[in-house]
């Protein structure tokens, strides 16, 4: 199996990627990476290795870069270079730590969507306090969703859950603002009963106040609320964290208790860290693109290169293709 | 001033809210309360007041009725009978800690709209960590809403956050998935522009992770959305306090530091706690109509009227509709 990396993505690239590449090449025997980056600004941390293959690129596709743009004009950017590599079958799947935008682009205009994925759907697995985690997509791969995607994002979920997280017969929850089956907007209300019927083991409406108990194994939203949900809950995790450290610094008597309960503390934001629970897959393409956190050290990068080598050996990607193919004969 | 209050609704209906409403009687002198409920019910906490007149409703609706079933039906239930005092003029606005569903049809059905209002909004005060708070609205009055809708919780929102919350020029803020002009939904996309126009302060586009850091002092959104925010930023403070709970009842050594910052961390909680601001206006209406939280004590049930009391005094719903009026005119 062979898995394109794009070294020069996310805020630690070289350096955290090419280590995490290297624990990947140890851990699994099986595996060949094509490494795509600036040769020059990754040689220092370069060493011999019979599976590895290194391509330089002369291009980088950096945070600030409009996503579309750079990569229709950046042709020879790393990240543009491996799924270029996907497209033409010289890599099973591709792994990125850069701008998220421009992977969903390079995905979607390079690599290419699976025949029947209307649109193509970024899914990372979130956390949970029970640490099981779940799947939610559309994280924001599109601002827009009609019924009928929720209903796709419901069965590549599903599927990945089941083949990549080892989850039996996973629950699919509507992300709502209420658990009843008429609540809603038109969207949720829409699809609700097409989820009812859809191949997948469909529990009804979940609410957002529940997704961190693990209320569903996976939960399907609009790019739009979903990336919303995202960002409402890194910042009231980060906020509380940052009123609690506040509240440690205020006296020697919270100092001392500080000290105290500080590794357990820091095992809890640990916890919360979604980076630990590997990349956010772009579903719905013709082979695995995986965004690893654009902060990933080392070992994020190697969760997310884990990720991607389960995705491919149990063929999600067909899975998928052949699941909606059905689906679609049978309307 | 006369303000209706509900006596049955919340969860510690009746005690707390007479015993809010007594401590309000105590500090206005201006202040007139009409009491709505059950007389038996509320016998036991009832002492003579001048100023407190006590009306006797057979009905209650409860958390689990259905809201515009329960308002069409219950025309005797203490929450309808508030409502009637406010559209026959015999009181100037009223409170209620009851089901929420239910005050928002007994505001519109009713009380009544504004002429100029297409949809009322639900907006409460939520809570920063610099203890300011911001305004936003809606927060699930209306699963759907319209370009127009937002602009007018935006004048709305504006007009309570100057004469309420004696902010000047505030600030406000769309609630989307990024901060540039271009990205969105279709809704935001929209508003974006009809928002420049409009004559409110204006400050662009503003992200839900930034919402506990008072990025702005108005922010409007859907209500779809808003509900969603609203709940997932309860559920995530929830949980991670819950853990932190875990945390220092591991051990020993953490339960000593538990000890240690024990108040402290009490404070922090009451911080996020956003009963502490006041109701929840329902925006949009003839006159002020306030939910209070369900769980309200005699306290949040003081705030509650003290800011229902502010609405009448500073003509908050006269100065939406002629401000919306000025607008009307000049498209």
């Amino acid at each position: 199996m062979i898995i394109a990396v794009d070294a020069m993505g996310g805020d630690n690239a070289p350096k955290e990627i090419i280590e995490g590449v290297y624990k990947a090449l140890s851990e699994f025997s099986d595996l060949e990476i094509q490494l795509y980056g600036h040769e020059e600004k990754m040689q220092p941390y370069l060493r011999a290795q019979d599976r590895l293959s290194v391509i330089h690129c002369e291009e980088i596709i950096g945070a600030e870069d409009d996503p579309v743009r750079a990569v229709r004009r950046k042709k020879n950017a790393s990240m543009v270079q491996m799924a270029q590599a996907v497209k033409e079958g010289r890599a099973d799947a591709c792994v990125s730590a850069g701008n998220t935008g421009a992977l969903m682009a390079a995905g979607l205009f390079v690599v290419g969507r699976i025949e029947g994925v209307d649109r193509p759907a970024l899914a990372p697995t979130l956390p949970t306090i029970d640490g099981k985690g779940f799947v939610m997509l559309d994280m924001g791969a599109n601002a827009e969703a009609r019924p009928e995607h929720l209903v796709q994002y419901a069965v590549m979920g599903s599927i990945y859950a089941e083949k990549v997280r080892g989850i039996e017969n996973p629950t699919v929850g509507l992300l709502n603002i209420g658990t009843e089956e008429k609540k809603g907007n038109d969207l949720t209300k829409a699809a609700f009963p097409l989820l009812k019927q859809a191949p997948i083991n469909f529990i009804g409406n979940v609410e957002s106040r529940d997704l961190l108990n693990g209320v569903a194994d996976v939960v399907v939203t609009d790019g739009f609320t979903g990336n919303m949900v995202l960002k409402t809950i890194e910042g009231t995790a980060m906020n509380v964290f940052a009123m609690i450290k506040d509240v440690f610094m205020a006296s020697t008597k919270t100092k001392i208790a500080a000290l105290l309960v500080k590794n357990d503390l820091s095992g809890l934001k640990g916890m919360l860290d979604y980076s630990e629970y590997g990349g956010a897959g772009l579903f719905g393409l013709k082979a695995p693109v995986i965004k690893a956190h654009g902060s990933s050290n080392a070992n994020a990068l190697f969760n997310a290169i884990r990720q991607t080598r389960t995705m491919v050996e149990y063929d999600v990607t067909g899975t998928i293709h052949s699941t909606l193919e059905k689906e679609q004969q049978h309307d």
